[in-house]
């Protein structure tokens, strides 16, 4: 066990971090973005700033056109990304592409990877993942899917509705989760442009950093052909798993990198502004925040590497991506509340970008599984394996 | 001691529960809302409709046209009001003109209340109050205060910016916070629309609940006639008291609303959405959230209403209004909180009026002196106290 | 409502606080004190002194001999009577005899009232309640209950074990729950030299407040006479819920008072020791601390308060003594806990009496009902409120 | 960077685990351990299991007779031991003896590691270490020390007061902290029967875990030779730095043991204890509580790992130990906390070994420096590097 990154590691962090610093950062104020994220040209344009340091998707496959990171380089590289809220978007890392991308290589045929994989790591289309349905459909619990796929010669028609879909509105290929006839769940990659899919409206929200915002979606008889399902027929459930365990874990990595930025703008803040004969930082009660901070940061950081570690391991992980998830995405919360408090009057308005991370931030405790879903699968496992394994809580996962 | 009301405040506490209810919840969809709060039609449509009522400014003295109400019945109808993000702005008793009307009937001359006061509790006015300076000058701290007010003449000649200027925009009053050549401060009030007063530019913000936004402001040879001071000269920072300590409390009343209002919708959901195999609310990971709120909602309106006892007492009660702003607005933020996570995707999106109610009421822990300061304050006492007191912590004022 | 205490009120909180300083707080270091609290022969001291002041057992009915004290002024008493560890066994108030005699009073015919009851209220003899017992019996859930009662001719035989049973060692009197043959429950009085009542063992414990600590019980063919039934058979689980609400919340007051002085002695010593320059207090890392306990007494005196005055208007409370109960041992705990941190080595060890307050407050989190179980039951009312109550959080009772 | 122990630490671990469970469990019931620890036979026989088993002393150097163990060595073997609260006593790992070995072994001469440090390592006798003092003299602030020692031809005459002094009962070695004439501060070494020693009392104290439990010291004119003098004369603070830094991580280990035992405790009880018919762990409100007992413990562990390999690197570490101490004694706490409320009345008596582990754990958060002073420190640090260092949070160290 050690902590050293290797020096490929290291340069790769500062190539991003200065990216990010140089071309990214100036960006934030561009007026081409909007409640739904920013605009399809800003997108471009950040792209391109990223495709010309060699920087676009660099989670893909070598293959495919791609860096081909490790679970525990994701980590490193996605932090650096995320200290600007623009910056997964200039990687082309940010959700739900670089889950559907993971899931495509995973999976994908073939024919499907030229199809929509390539385009999707070139940044030339967007992606969306239609699986969250209104009640009485799947929310939480995702055995409640509603959405119908029935059979019909070579294609299956499918019909129900999606909400909360991330990305969906200029999103050129949707990845749906459906119902099957035997009461299976299946995965189907369709265009968006098809008959029978239909963006019913755009959602209010309180976040504003996914391109393409979120949507409720209608399909109405939308048919696809049998060559499009993704995988095997009646596997959505375990592609899903596929899917989030990973994609869980990249949303604490950029998340991280969020809260990181917060902290930072608080640090300058506490040490410029003056309050009470002395800089507001020196005040005990502003600087515990700063320090706690940097505690939430530090455990935040090694938990998310950890997991990291143990997916490279070839394992599921399933277990430690969901105390990754919980602990991240709480601390990194505390992280910019304080912040916000920091900062006074600036941290609730345009004055700081702290206030737009607030409200990019609040959605994480319920994104990818509600905290409370995974501390319920988390109890579950530990009152398993105490009563099976002989006495003594393991400490987690340390050796190959 | 005892907590029963009488049949006149339970009766005015159900009117203003049943206009909220009937009258200005069917209004929080209309589109003439914006993110720098309710349009100036949309404010009058809410104003003539508590008008009609007899519930327009209650908190206004019966002989400025208002019903007169003590600071407990206060605590009941504004909790009412604020159980909608529009029901303050409706009756008139929203921030900052609920306290410029309390400051002014307290401290103006008959000549400035004819001119300013009845307009404003008549609703065809709004104010502002224009306190706050950009670093280095006053912020939480008012001993930093930088406007400087000049005597020439029979005027006053007044330099300088303010900004974080809740209501500015749209309002035909300021009253303005500056520093007299002799170190002293005075209060000014003015017409927004005299030379050298300038709305620089609203500024973005995350609450959207406040007519007219907030504002960044600049006073350039701003020229005020002497019979304009409010008061006397010199006495700005002792009317800032008079003003402060009970708007701090009426903005725990409101909030104290909003937050009932997230943990009704809350439970309503809790109700009704299923989520493996039961209503969510009985699980308890969802149930004791419920509970912490209702323990919440209740410390909260206990301590508003012994602080606006102490009030009606005739007191300052300035610890006594520092502990209610301090415990209101944690547990208020707590409440909401919660109730995004039990909405889940509904709670950080517009499909549920929580995801509103949270974007305003961050704010609440550092408007009116950032909870740290108070915190502050609120040592200082504690320690001069025990120092010199004796040696018991006497339990918060019980006696006449 | 208002929160006036009228002036006998007053004058009787100002003779208890006396009392507890000159009669009480002298004898805390008394050396009479044993890990299963203070001998019987401090406590007829302490209970003398009581006696002498007229001040014994102050809640008990005038007929009885007491003061007839309202729940509202056993708050007031109770809290200055748990300003010492020693006081409320001094003024024989503390638990279980407090609420047995509380149950007696309610419950018990003129005979067992002359029998024990008396006596009791005397100080001359202790009692003990008898419901909790170890696994698979009744811990958290009364319907789990095992010990039985079997009807014999006149009398009834009874078997089981308890455990946790407080005050056990010494007492003269047990109420013992069982189980009937219909499966109903029931409650006994028994004097505990009978054959067959058998005090297994005394258990460690943390606290050491209470007189007669904590024991195991075991009922090896326990005959009790039909006479002997409190109230009526099969009635037990309702008179448990008689004797509970209001336990419960004498335990509040007493704790309160607990918890106050241990914020005095943390404000005296914070006021004293010297740190980097300037009195530990005016570092904010321990002023806030301050505040913060003056918030948590603050809150936690209305809450007891508000469900004292519920209770005295012949309600049965339950919703209010929970959230009273779950508030009041949570904000206590943090209050004390806090002391301890600002007393340092002090607050860990017998140079102070917070200590000990530490090692007492523990339990109170699980004692009555653990926290757990209050809010499952409260979220179970909220939730039905909510289905059925037409959609507001009604504000806690306040009207007669 | 990797998470992977190799095969001969996991060999050690396991073995220390084994020798744990087979050898020291079965001893926590042991008769002879007191108020004030395990009494010197008891201590003597565990000794002697770890020294058949060859794992006494395992920290100090090899020359010294120990097993020469990294710091990452130390963090997977104290944990272990960890595991029972006499685990340390057993493998002479306990403080104060641990950290006066480390001290000794980097600043003893020869003759006084001869003298003194080779009989420590044997088990063969015990050391204190007198630094902190009565108010007004040195508690968490060290500048404020008063003990004196003044230079009396070959000899130093030392007077002053020293408590909270561990371990003092039957230590033949003491470490006193003194200041000198020109107001530096030098370390001695005295056996502790010299003239002039005076253990003044010993002191009652929430923990039992310390051998020889806590006292308060006298120095009577204690005559120390100059070559008992540690180091250097003058560099009293810079050696306690020496002592400090790796001393509080080792806390922070053991500590960790503790509270992972505690969470299986909790664990175990949780699956058998049935509650409202099921299993006390199923219902969610005690199921979350152990799912946040294994978050806290994984990243308690993770961050002792990193500081651990920090130090390896030969950093001084000061920052990462600092924030370790904060958040592992605060996360420790809160494991052991819950672990109490879900043991319920088990956990506040003797029949769980998890009230000890609560009396024991409390003040961690207080030793060492109390968790107010690292965070000062953290702050000022985090203030100074946002001032000069560029402007972004860099990570905690990662490479060498």
């Amino acid at each position: 066990m050690h902590f050293a990154l290797p020096a490929e590691q290291l340069a790769l962090q500062a190539k991003v971090r200065h990216f990010i610093a140089e071309s990214v950062l100036p960006m934030e104020h561009d007026p081409r973005q909007t409640a739904h994220g920013p605009s399809p040209e800003l997108r471009q344009t950040l792209l391109d700033r990223a495709r010309e340091h060699g920087l676009l998707t660099p989670h893909a496959s070598r293959e495919m056109g791609g860096l081909g990171l490790s679970h525990i380089e994701k980590a490193i590289i996605f932090e650096e990304a995320g200290y600007s809220p623009l910056g997964p978007v200039a990687l082309n890392i940010h959700a739900p592409d670089e889950g559907n991308i993971h899931l495509l290589e995973h999976v994908a045929t073939p024919a499907q990877k030229d199809r929509w994989l390539r385009p999707l790591v070139q940044g030339h289309i967007r992606s969306c993942f239609a699986m969250t349905e209104p009640s009485p459909g799947a929310g939480s619990d995702p055995s409640m899917l509603t959405t119908q796929a029935v059979r019909d010669g070579d294609d299956y028609v499918i019909n129900g509705q999606k909400w909360f879909i991330t990305g969906a509105e200029g999103a050129e290929l949707a990845i749906i989760m459906a119902r099957m006839e035997d009461g299976s769940a299946s995965m189907f990659l369709t265009d968006t442009d098809r008959p029978g899919f239909i963006l019913a409206r755009m959602m209010g929200s309180l976040d504003s950093c996914f391109a393409g915002g979120h949507a409720v979606l209608r399909f109405d008889n939308l048919r696809v052909p049998a060559s499009d399902v993704l995988g095997e027929v009646g596997k959505g459930f375990r592609y899903a798993q596929v899917r989030l365990a990973p994609a869980r874990l990249t949303h604490c990595m950029r998340w991280l990198g969020q809260a990181r930025r917060a902290h930072d703008e608080a640090c300058h803040y506490a040490n410029r502004r003056m309050s009470f004969g002395k800089p507001l930082g020196e005040h005990q009660g502003v600087g515990f925040m700063l320090a706690d901070n940097e505690i939430d940061l530090h455990t935040t950081r090694l938990a998310i590497w950890h997991c990291a570690w143990v997916l490279d391991q070839g394992e599921r992980g399933n277990f430690e991506s969901s105390m990754a998830k919980v602990l991240s995405s709480e601390a990194i919360w505390r992280v910019i509340d304080r912040c916000v408090q920091v900062l006074g009057g600036q941290g609730v308005t345009g004055e700081s970008i702290v206030e737009r991370i607030f409200r990019d931030a609040r959605s994480f405790r319920i994104y990818d599984g509600p905290n409370e879903v995974h501390r319920m699968s988390l109890a579950k496992k530990i009152l398993a394996r105490a009563a099976t394994g002989g006495g003594q809580c393991v400490p987690a996962k340390t050796a190959t």
